[in-house]
């Protein structure tokens, strides 16, 4: 085993030394970055005996074949946010090679086919967009349209994925043939460490409701402008922060509600604003909570009207998914067996799995986040978590696959 | 009467052709349009019969003597804010220079020494900075030190001062030979406009206490960090703007209270912000209330440390200062005298007269500001509003010059 953990912690620098955009970790989708891991890839997978191949999209695929039609895909996503960190998706592709590598050298051709999956722009690290392309593409989700979304320099994402090599085949649907998809991922929070556990067993990923709130009122001079004649956005602003939050205190085990940005306009010390604009982001695995978050949004804004006007513009409404109820049986008992020690939780982030999910038995697996730090190049896993969480995979997908 | 009305009109359009710097309306002080309005003024002056001359700051001034040495001195300021309007300012110096000359051709020489000053830099207009240069070099405050901050370009004050052909003296004390200043300047706000009265007799101009608050959490992931592992500063400083809006209102006719800026860092809509930081402008004529400002603002942050710290910096703490008692009785008098509405209000923005009533007995007249716009290119002031102010100013100069 200490062989197979420092096969990953080498593999894990060696995957980061190909992420640096000039001074910046930035592994950005059909780029330089990543083509050059995808060539690191593609020689761990030859090493491992899979057979390696690429879909239209560009995701990465290491086969072992097995005797059954049926497949079981394992992995991660291959890009990072900009100034992003070593673990964040890589770690759950490199655990995933390895455990396949290392069952298949051990057992043998398995029963089930094992694909392990390097997937593309899962991060929108390149493009911004709501959707997951690589996954999507993976569950026969992605129109032509979606490919016409450009980036900062106005290139559209068809044009980068054919310059990059790929959609040199019409877009497809992988996911007919699979089973079960397994991804181990950093719990990017703070929650298994808190609770000094080694892994996180996810039960679903939590649904979304986010947006902006806008209050325009009248902008003057701060210093000649009497209280009784302003419509001054700020206070309203700020009075619709307090009782949201006072709202989502009340529900705190349920949900996460965050004001993460606002602008006032035009943002002078001594003028009173014209315009103040705060966004919302509520997240919960519960839907009837989300459900509540979309009153509340509805009823605040409507009683915040009056001398300033209040505008509630929705970005996003994604309904909690549940990941499958018999892996996690299966992932408590394998853990149980291990000796190691998790929790059952919920993912508070995106991931590819929450797209797959809608098609196919989908399972998580999270290691703890040294500080509950990721997006950042200090984020961190200790060793002995990635052992830990290494183990369960590896007990997992040889279940699925060689049982 | 029309006459004088219909010139100062006239001197209001061609005063504001001078000050267009490209496609803005900005007289930044020492600069082409700041010399081209000096050109004008001193064209006006001339043929209102007065003795043109600068002090070593730039300050212009227009001199009919009297046959006494104690003089009088009216006047504003000539500078512009970046996109301000045609009367701020410019107004008190063309209704001053009217009235002098109209009194003189009527009257003769008087008996105090009238003095119209064309005053420089009041608006920050080019160089960041608290004093007010061209009032402060007449009440002799203007230091060596005080010449060396620089505009945008890095080009210090008192090279821009040689440069536009000033600074030729040594720096004086203008002051001591005046007994009286008095400023018309447009309200800057609504108040005479909701109240539907011609003039305001200003009686105080108000104090100010201003600065910002920074309220410092930690950086953290919106959907991975449950609420209990929070430090999230957002929270803390709507309810600071909440508090300290709750306690402004209960003294809502004696001061006014903004927070015009705040911003959230790094600012992303699925980030918990690091770091929160507001404005306070709290503006009184009332000291006691200031001091309570300060105390509120001790107690509220103070009372606010715990998950995240709460720093209070504070920016400017300047008392209220009283204007002359007896001009504003003479003024009240003389509007009487005239049948105009008038109240009489405090300055809730900072002048000139601020620095000059510390040395010399000052008042002020307020003419309504349609909409209570200003800084700004759609500040307007109406022919009859500006009738009625130029009316009662030519009444109090002629009782303090030619009584």
């Amino acid at each position: 085993m200490n062989k197979e953990l420092a096969w990953i912690l080498n593999a894990i620098e060696a995957a980061g030394e190909t992420g640096m955009k000039e001074d910046v970790y930035w592994r950005a989708t059909y780029t330089a970055q990543d083509a050059a891991v995808v060539e690191l890839l593609q020689s761990y997978m030859e090493e491992g005996g899979m057979t390696v191949s690429f879909d239209a999209a560009g995701n990465l695929f290491g086969t072992i074949s097995g005797t059954e039609a049926e497949g079981i895909m394992a992995g991660s996503h291959r890009d990072t946010v900009r100034q992003g960190g070593k673990y964040d998706g890589m770690l759950g592709i490199l655990t995933a090679l390895r455990a396949a590598a290392s069952l298949y050298e051990r057992y043998g051709r398995p029963r089930r086919t094992l694909k392990i999956a390097a997937i593309c722009e899962e991060e929108s690290s390149r493009f911004t967009t709501s959707n997951y392309i690589g996954s999507s593409h993976i569950c026969g989700l992605v129109t032509e349209e979606m490919l016409q979304v450009t980036d900062d320099e106005g290139i559209p994402m068809e044009t980068a994925m054919k310059e990059a090599g790929y959609l040199q085949e019409p877009l497809r649907r992988e996911c007919e043939e699979l089973s079960h998809f397994v991804e181990l991922h950093i719990e990017q929070g703070g929650v298994l460490e808190a609770a000094q556990l080694q892994t996180g067993i996810v039960t679903s990923i939590v649904g979304l409701y986010s947006g902006e709130v806008t209050f325009t009122g009248q902008q003057n001079h701060a210093g000649t402008t009497p209280m009784y004649l302003r419509q001054d956005p700020m206070p309203v602003c700020a009075d619709f922060i307090c009782k949201l939050q006072a709202w989502a205190m009340q529900y705190q085990q349920e949900l996460v509600c965050t004001v993460g940005k606002i602008v006032a306009e035009p943002g002078n010390a001594n003028v009173i604003a014209e315009k103040v604009t705060c966004t919302f982001d509520i997240r919960s695995e519960n839907l009837q909570r989300l459900e509540e978050a979309e009153a509340i949004l509805q009823r605040l804004t409507e009683a915040l009207q009056g001398t300033v006007s209040v505008a509630l513009h929705i970005a996003c409404q994604e309904p909690p998914v549940q990941l499958d109820a018999d892996g996690v049986q299966t992932l408590e008992r394998l853990a149980t067996a291990r000796g190691l020690s998790y929790r059952k939780m919920a993912s508070g982030a995106g991931h590819d799995s929450q797209v797959i999910s809608q098609h196919v038995k989908t399972n998580m697996i999270f290691v703890p986040s040294v500080s509950g730090i990721s997006h950042n190049p200090n984020e961190y896993t200790k060793p002995a978590d990635i052992e830990a969480g290494y183990l369960l995979l590896k007990d997992y997908l040889k279940e699925l696959a060689w049982n």
